[in-house]
């Protein structure tokens, strides 16, 4: 049996700031961008996290990219404004953005602001939990590549564009939902693939934009379904969440949108110029009893019967939750075997410390 | 055949309006209830216009709303309002909302506004609509009874709570999405069961929590799935969003939620309470030119190649604009002739002058 690794998060995060120093990122971005990655893999979305180092460098060398880049605003009220991400990295743009927002809610009740000449900024959620820091509700919607087909056509138009929001409960609980206005994510995809399993109905569609359920011709094909799948069952009603989230981003911030967004990594060597959205809504303006009110439906919500009751219901967040007691429990997170490859190459090639990882100690049950 | 009846919009207004000045609604407030029945009729959404004047009278007879009510603001800031509906009509609460919320996006380029103490206030698009008008982007919320099961449970906790949203293209044209974060609303269980067919899996559940393809079983158990269905379709994520409209309305302004909320004409004879959000987010303190980005990118979605070339690409709102040309063209509304018998009734009952509909013209095809 092969011995798993597990890294510490502070190891974790000093690699990855010492990879984008040493492709010229400032201390502190370099930083910014290090907390947003591993706050993915601590929560368990590993998409979004480490797995995503060699795309963000590959943006930085080729140039696609300012890694140094500030946000400046454009635009301002006194409750929105309209920020330049001047081609910055995501995770500076919008953690600037968030911290605009939450100082507008905090002045006014409710602060909205939208970035264009932005860059993927990670987990969508990333910046919900920013604002529950402040026991402020947090919302944020991305725009993204265009691999969704609207209901009734065969190709793709439209992103995942997910959305966040995060909601302060009693005692440091939350809801926190960041889901894609898709089934799934292409993620799952190389999942079942990887096992060797077909996907369910509903996920993706082929070429001829046609029900897919063999995983490999549904990733070559980059076809996801809405949120809903086929028209019948509610499918339009994700492609509408979708085209929400576009409006919300791209349309109303000037960058690109829909079919324009190029593919990330992809041959065109293109700009992203993309849109995000942050909104901080500060329940003290509104009824007092808010967290109360939310954990009293939260309990409501986790203590129903569960139709198989080794599956108890969860309230969005609960399942990260979980995953970030797991790591604390064993002391870090456990990388594949493939991401510590990668970390191995790049730390000769960027000439940085190697990630220093340990044996995992598992607990016999005898 | 039977001969269809036409009724022209405002004779259908003018029977509404008579009914509610007969069981005591001042003018002003019969009028704007008449106008948001009727719009739902006008757009095709026919579950939430005259179908549901009895319900109202209902309410408003047994005082369990107070139709002469008018809704007050308790807590303000230049871009937040929280109102107290007092138990008024929900058509006139949103109505005032969403002008309050109108006002403060002119001001300071968004106006968030939470009302409890409402009633059900039709159609959420009525609200995105009412932006509209304006140019201005309008969001609306609302929460429900309970009749939506949370992934992994048995039974239903939260509301289909619908969102809408609308924003501006060029020329008047528009997106308008208006959704329940169910895969379907129960009326569509009730249309399978007058045709006599299945109703297809991941729509609604049966009293054991399990998947329900009879669709007459399906609405005694009253037990909706959120979008996406079953948890491997992306069912949490409908579960999430539906969390996420009951965070913003009832969670918010301190209005009743989740499985407190009373069943509608329900046997409990209790007072709704319930909450309504309206979001106005003024383009035009953002990029210059959001309608013509927007008119771009739906161009684009419309001319798109479908799968079936009888069934073109939409954009959420398309549907209803067909419906109102059809409206236009046969001069009205043609309502069930449940609906006519019902109305004959009402009007003896109240006194009022009965509604007048004459017989639809059809050309023949010959």
């Amino acid at each position: 049996m092969e011995i798993q690794l597990v890294t510490s998060l502070d190891e974790a995060k000093r690699f990855i700031i010492d990879c984008f120093k040493a492709v010229g990122t400032q201390t502190e971005y370099a930083e910014t961008l290090a907390d947003n990655l591993i706050e993915a893999d601590y929560r368990g979305h590993l998409s979004h996290g480490m797995n995503r180092i060699e795309n963000y460098i590959h943006d930085i060398v080729h140039q696609l990219l300012d890694p140094n880049a500030y946000p400046e605003i454009e635009k301002e009220t006194v409750a929105t404004a309209l920020v330049n991400g001047n081609n910055g990295l995501g995770a500076v743009v919008g953690k600037y953005c968030m911290d605009l927002a939450l100082k507008k809610a905090k002045d006014v009740g409710i602060g909205f602001v939208t970035a264009h000449g932005s860059n993927h900024y990670g987990m969508a959620g990333m910046y919900a939990l920013q604002a529950l820091k402040d026991s402020i509700i947090g919302l944020s919607f991305t725009n993204t590549s265009p691999v969704v087909v609207p209901t009734r056509a065969k190709d793709a138009a439209i992103g995942t564009n997910p959305l966040s929001i995060g909601a302060p409960g009693l005692n440091g609980d939350s809801v926190v939902l960041d889901m894609a206005t898709t089934t799934v994510a292409l993620g799952k995809l190389e999942i079942n693939k990887r096992k060797g399993i077909p996907i369910p109905e509903g996920w993706a569609l082929n070429e001829r934009g046609e029900m897919e359920t063999d995983p490999d011709i549904g990733l070559k094909a980059s076809r996801l379904l809405p949120l809903g799948g086929a028209e019948i069952t509610g499918g339009y009603k994700g492609y509408g969440l979708g085209l929400m989230g576009e409006i919300l981003t791209g349309i109303l911030s000037g960058s690109k949108y829909g079919p324009d967004i190029p593919v990330w990594n992809g041959p065109e060597k293109e700009v992203a110029d993309l849109a995000q959205t942050f909104i901080a809504i500060d329940p003290k303006v509104f009824a007092p009893g808010f967290e109360d009110r939310l954990s009293n439906l939260m309990d409501h919500l986790r203590h129903m019967e569960p139709k198989d009751p080794a599956k108890p219901i969860l309230v969005a967040g609960d399942v990260e939750k979980k995953h970030m007691e797991q790591v604390q429990l064993q002391g870090g997170i456990c990388y594949v075997k493939d991401q510590h490859d990668t970390n191995k190459v790049l730390a000769e090639k960027l000439k940085v410390a190697p990630m220093i990882s340990t044996a995992l100690e598992t607990h016999s049950a005898s």
